[in-house]
């Protein structure tokens, strides 16, 4: 074989140094495959007119280095380790499962447009942070630190830190064997995706629902079926029908304060959902995460507290009633089901931080949760409101339902503009949110946005509202050429 | 059809609530199935000796309750909800995925028997409480919250909190995208085996190994294959004679004071295993869990360090240098490897507790770190050294290496004695510890215990080693009455 090797040159030490180095450079840029074989001493010598020792020294050198190897027969060849060095490694992406692999979707290019800085952004599903009680929460962790010493940064049980989980099955009038404390709903979802969905099965959503939910039954390999679900909650007849003719894993639904629709299941509904679910022994995964943030008329009764046949899953967090930094949830279900979670989170990450939970359980304790929730709330209710009207004064060509609780108003654009397209013009304009399409499994929510009206004050809404009004004119206006151009036909 | 109804009592109230109540409790016992037809009024006022208006009056109260309905043609038949009334809902258990469904191992059994009160416990796999730096803990949590407010409490990217995440990228010399921070590093190895492992494939480990790779693997459905692992680390020349027929997804070792084994893998088998890896294209996962846990002699170089063909996934934690209710540990891998884990933990966690990271990386950057396993080397050192004497004194027929760091003695029984029947012995006499059959995926390890020497003090571990020895007698004991029992032909 020719290697294509630089001539030693005088004055730049040993000619065998030189010449080893310049062969490790080739070797470097993985230019050389395992088993390749070097030229013999007698042939590079020839070729590069130094003596035949150089090689022999040279070649002594890289086997010392263990690039090269003497083989019997086959002269000087390249090794394993000399072939890897530089090279990438192993064919990571080819060795990925499909749940691992990238997709293409519009999702990424959204979000990307909504990393732009120093955007106004409508976008996120959080609380407000200049609310989140900081000051609180720095006491009471000195306190439980100083208390409970180095024990509390001990393992902890996998079901939770057992006064937090007491204290949350007290609340929901439930045993604490039917808790199970978790790293955040997050983690709750894809704990129930590994539980009940084996690639294929089927899973029932609402249309629109918690792109999460939709995260994690994919990456089980579901098969999802969107259920229509507007401002009175999942479409019942479109659920009957369907049970019909699929035996689902799983449905999963947020009754209180959807998101992204904002509605609520009416009583007479959570009592017919339960009905259908006794009758097709239908498990029902209740996302509860909205409903302690109700701004008007009385708290909705859970559908797991009207369930009397145990069909229900319940699942909420602290991250909307206090901060998402916490990343602490929970689940309540019959307790076999609770049993099984826990030993398959062994597998998943052990138990949730302890420190977390205990100065979360003093916290709720004290009643500061509720006391915190009792602050937010009219300040939330008084964004809805702007958020409504400063909409309805700029951009009055928009529809949307008021919710009574949760984070988001979900509007309705008109037939030709798509949210992708707005949001597009809006980051133009120094605007960002969600687009409809995020919260749908299949095809739908084209023509909707999600806007958060609790990130921000009263002044940042009406700005927010009026970059909106800008980027649907703008939107509006390229529409009307391209049908007067698409009109004369021209070819666009 | 006949209903099995009480008959109303003349003084037990009003004889038609009295026939609704008796005819809920059939429903309630879920005697009656959805659609099931009850008696006519007629019927069943003959049958009962009332009037019939009673039985209509009862069938009323039932239909208001939601528990019957009149259908045309058909009376008065059981509604879905009255029918679900009092049953236990779906049959959960067999809706499992197989992940999720009990595994009725001897290792339930053992953590059973370590549940015992009052055991004196060398089952452990975390460092010793009592040195935990619980008050350096507090202060910086207080520091952090005071200083950064409720930011610090807001979501965090994906891949870590940016400070901590380059401050271990900066310690281990390479890149901050290399690097992503992990809930536990049993997050880790769930994530890894999502990313890379489907039903079927092929993972390599070493026998023994750490049991909890050992359940995210098995969890995940790979094919388990074990290679032999002694006092040198794993056995090269038998995972080269498996690299040559099986094809694994990933190779997970532990190279550096390994548990359960202790033993660690000399520099130049480092090299003869990277050389294979680069030969094999084989991705291997480096669990560093126990490096900083050194006593003797210099650290060793990581397997990642030495690599220079990308081949190795670097894990570890803070749980064994600090303590496990962090719930912080990390990943080291080439970049396109760090985002596609990044973006599959958006569906299991979203991210790690931000004011956790926050704290911990103040703790680590004004070098708390260091001191801290500066003050507790010595200490564990003291402590191995300990239990090797003990041992030695009281049960010289068991047989162990001293290693050289990490937390564990794995000591070997004589053929006649299994783990499992002397730790039923050992939890007799108050001590407690895990069998050497948790850490295989296979058969092995029935001879073999596992002792963790770091947590306790001295007293404590001379106590434990003379009930391990009064233990072992036991058990010798019942073996030779066992043995003449056998040679004497009686019917045990």
């Amino acid at each position: 074989m020719g290697i294509a090797v630089d001539r030693p040159q005088p004055g730049s030490g040993p000619y065998h140094v030189q010449l080893a180095t310049s062969l490790r450079t080739r070797l470097e840029r993985g230019e050389l495959r395992s088993g390749d074989q070097l030229p013999t001493s007698r042939e590079l010598a020839k070729e590069l007119g130094v003596s035949r020792s150089t090689v022999v020294r040279a070649y002594e050198e890289l086997e010392r280095g263990g690039w090269v190897e003497g083989r019997v027969g086959r002269g000087t060849v390249v090794t394993a380790r000399g072939a890897a060095e530089g090279r990438a490694g192993p064919d990571w992406d080819g060795l990925l499962t499909d749940r691992a692999r990238p997709s293409s979707t519009e999702h990424g290019e959204v979000l990307r447009m909504l990393a732009t800085p120093g955007l106004l952004s409508f976008a996120g599903g959080v609380p407000s942070p200049e609310f989140y009680p900081a000051e609180a929460f720095q006491q009471i962790t000195s306190e439980v630190l100083r208390q409970q010493g180095p024990r509390i940064l001990q393992s902890c049980p996998l079901d939770g830190y057992p006064p937090l989980r007491s204290w949350i099955a007290e609340r929901a009038g439930c045993a604490a064997e039917e808790v199970i404390v978790l790293t955040g709903s997050t983690q709750g979802l894809h704990l129930l995706a590994q539980a009940f969905v084996r690639p294929g099965d089927a899973v029932i959503v609402e249309a629109p629902t918690y792109a999460g939910a939709l995260r994690a039954f994919r990456a089980a390999g579901a098969r999802i079926h969107g259920i229509p679900s507007g401002p009175l909650g999942l479409d019942l007849d479109a659920l009957r029908a369907l049970l019909r003719r699929v035996q689902p894993k799983l449905l999963y639904v947020i009754p209180t304060h959807h998101n992204p629709t904002g509605a609520s299941l009416s009583i007479p509904r959570r009592e017919a959902l339960l009905d259908m679910a006794a009758e097709y022994g239908l498990p029902v995964v209740e996302d509860d995460a909205y409903a302690t943030l109700r701004y008007d008329g009385p708290a909705l009764p859970s559908l797991r507290s009207l369930d009397r046949g145990g069909h229900v899953i319940y699942l909420s967090t602290f991250s909307k009633a206090l901060f998402p930094g916490l990343r602490v949830g929970w689940m309540m279900a019959p307790q076999p089901v609770v049993r099984r979670l826990s030993s398959l989170r062994n597998v998943i990450d052990l138990f949730t931080n302890s420190l977390t939970q205990a100065t979360l359980y003093e916290f709720c304790k004290r009643g500061l949760l509720d006391a915190h929730l009792q602050q937010v709330r009219p300040i939330y209710a008084e964004r809805r409101d702007s958020m409504a009207s400063a909409l309805r004064r700029y951009a009055p060509e928009l529809s949307f339902d008021v919710p009574h609780g949760g984070l988001f108003l979900w509007v309705r654009l008109s037939e030709k503009v798509t949210g992708f397209r707005l949001l597009q013009a809006s980051v133009q304009q120094g605007l960002g949110f969600l687009v409809g399409t995020l919260f749908h499994a299949g095809s739908g929510g084209e023509n909707h946005i999600r806007l958060c009206f609790a990130t921000h004050p009263q002044r940042a809404i009406s700005d927010g509202a009026r970059k909106l009004a800008v980027a649907l004119r703008q939107v509006g206006e390229e529409d009307v050429v391209r049908r007067e151009v698409d009109a004369e036909g021209f070819v666009v």
